[in-house]
């Protein structure tokens, strides 16, 4: 693999999947899996395998399933989960356990009342339990967003002397700035005894709206992974979003890094995962949402229509935005149907898109996709149709 | 005012309300406009006044109102805009006229036919006929983030002296990387003549999801001033969200950058904002998405018990977010449902939170309000309540 091959890490189905009322069940599981494999990711992880039966049956369900990708499984540091992990992972072409321990004061004193010396220690023999059942293992430095660098180093030494093949440096609380979090990959880069024999791995959490910037950041510096998620969902303000770190190094080839992603089915599978987990995403929401492509203004209308570079840097056609691929359905938006309306005639208001987006949710309960004729029938047959079209 | 301090330029009522379907009548925009000039920020632009009688009369009826913000309105570099503009804020405390021109080739040979030496006198005309209106004058440099540097500075030069008293600099198609973008400000700060006499305003899109990362660099950098909307809302991905660039601020005082932005207002205006554009965050919105402060997973809920800051870097009380400020309404998401749900004692499965989905609509369409007994009457009286009980 080339020195400037950034390996996707997708962590939809585990880190993604931990949001409030959303569990997927292993049948979605592995229809997003499949669709994952086919995008191009390089790693999947599957699940966190001690955590439940059901998340064990899935792992090792996905495992079987894909063709391509490494197919991972979380653990914490402890000899049950990593068994139970290398278990469900028995199946997988390429299998990977991820294991590791939180790394910064705030985890070491808080929340295991431990000291830096026996961190270290549970640090390697996890990973060496872990190469007792595959070669490939990732280690994880649980809040290294917080962690200080030097120890951090001591950390990632010990992790590639058991044999660790990836060093995943997380910013678990999403509180790090882009150039302190750059600075981090870099220091390690050139501090860390042995580090050409792992790749560094970059995970953030978008707490502060940085996930995305703090990814790049990270690949500028060395690293050679970035884990993330579709529609970049997650715990609390979720992970990197997937389609925005693809694309930022796709529109910017000049950083000289690539992807093996095939960026036609990222407004795809956007939508499958939005569907299937009942989290929409936002209007306004980067390369996915439905306005991202939208221009409303006079001014900008005008200069897309002179030329599409004037204010579209992103060809719609490359992230899988067709004018078909935009389906209205009962769990559309306003957004989107007040740009489908637009779209063929009719530049709503607010309170005429109220009345229209009440009749429109009446419809698309009724018929499951709602095309353009249809839009024209809902608001010729709604009261304010004189309005418009006068 | 300090050098350290970073002026918070809201430009949700112009910038922000350019989407598909969402347009503010003039009483929604005075409630807004209202409450932004509550929540401290330094300027609220308030529309593009030649553009509709309907935004003129916003532009009026806001200058009448605002007590504290310098209020601003935009136009384009033509003469009739900039007396319109000047009429439309005759009446304000503290007036801003925004004028500017396309400035990239993109800019300047497909929209406007136009050359460099042209683009640098229309600039310093629009700039000199709006100082005969108000002293405060603010001139952008559209599509900056894909100007040349060295021409950008001689724009700067003579937006300067024909007496601006600010210069935008906007990543206009949300282009740059926040590297790029920081060191773009810092080449302004150390080449343009005069510098000293105007500040340096980044205004920042979101089309690759780096806005927020973009903005912060360019405050590094020596921008002091940050064009934002509420909730990041605007054309196609948006504009830089206000939340973030002044949280990560305040979570990062080593910056030593202040805003006087008042943050336990955040999420009450960005309710407001999102219920009268009927444009929803989604729940990994940061700062202010439904789940932004919730935690599901065991691991997580266990660490956040021993400790909040293990997890949660902002005290959801910083930003306003209380118990009683969630809400659900007729509005919430699945995501808000199913965390109110766990919160009272229901840890739903996917399918059982479309069932109790499905009776929460139909109840929060008769009752405005829904509180923690209606959610166990729901619950209670539904198919699913003896396998959740069970």
């Amino acid at each position: 693999m080339s020195d400037n091959r950034i390996q996707i890490f997708d962590t939809t189905l585990r880190d993604g999947e931990q949001v409030p009322g959303c569990k997927l069940n292993t049948e979605q599981k592995l229809v997003i899996a499949e669709q994952l494999d086919a995008l191009g990711v390089d790693v999947i992880e599957a699940g966190f395998p001690v955590s439940s039966p059901g998340d064990f049956k899935s792992v090792e369900a996905i495992s079987k399933l894909v063709k391509n990708a490494t197919v991972c499984g979380l653990t914490r540091s402890l000899q049950k989960d990593i068994r139970v992990a290398s278990e469900a992972l028995q199946y997988a072409v390429r299998p990977r356990i991820h294991t590791g321990i939180g790394t910064s004061d705030f985890h070491i004193v808080h929340k295991f009342q431990s000291t830096q010396g026996a961190i270290l220690e549970r640090a390697y023999d996890a990973v060496k339990y872990a190469k007792s059942f595959v070669e490939d293992v990732e280690f994880y430095a649980e809040d290294a967003g917080r962690t200080d660098n030097e120890f951090l180093a001591r950390v990632c030494e010990t992790a590639i002397k058991a044999g660790a093949t990836v060093l995943n440096i997380p910013d678990t609380t999403g509180y790090c700035l882009p150039h302190e979090y750059g600075e981090k990959i870099k220091y390690l880069k050139e501090n860390v005894n042995g580090i050409d024999k792992a790749i560094l791995s970059v995970h953030c959490h978008n707490d502060l709206g940085l996930a995305t910037a703090n990814s790049i950041a990270g690949a500028i510096n060395g690293a050679r992974q970035i884990e993330c998620t579709i529609n970049g969902i997650g715990e609390r303000a979720g992970n990197t979003a997937l389609e925005e770190v693809v694309m930022v190094l796709k529109q910017h080839p000049d950083l000289k890094l690539d992807t093996a992603i095939n960026t036609s089915m990222l407004y795809g599978i956007s939508q499958l995962v939005s569907d299937n987990m009942g989290i929409f995403t936002q209007p306004n929401k980067a390369i996915v949402g439905a306005n991202a492509f939208a221009h409303s203004s006079g001014i900008h209308q005008d200069g897309v229509i002179k030329n599409r570079e004037t204010y579209e840097i992103i060809d719609p056609k490359d992230v899988g935005v067709t004018e078909s691929a935009i389906v209205l359905t009962a769990r559309s938006g306003r957004a989107a149907l007040a740009y489908r309306s637009k779209k063929v005639g009719y530049d709503l208001t607010k309170l005429q898109l109220d009345e229209v987006y009440a009749k429109f949710l009446d419809f698309a309960d009724k018929k499951k996709e709602v095309n353009d004729n249809d839009i024209h029938q809902i608001i010729e047959t709604s009261k304010i149709y004189n309005e418009i079209s006068a």
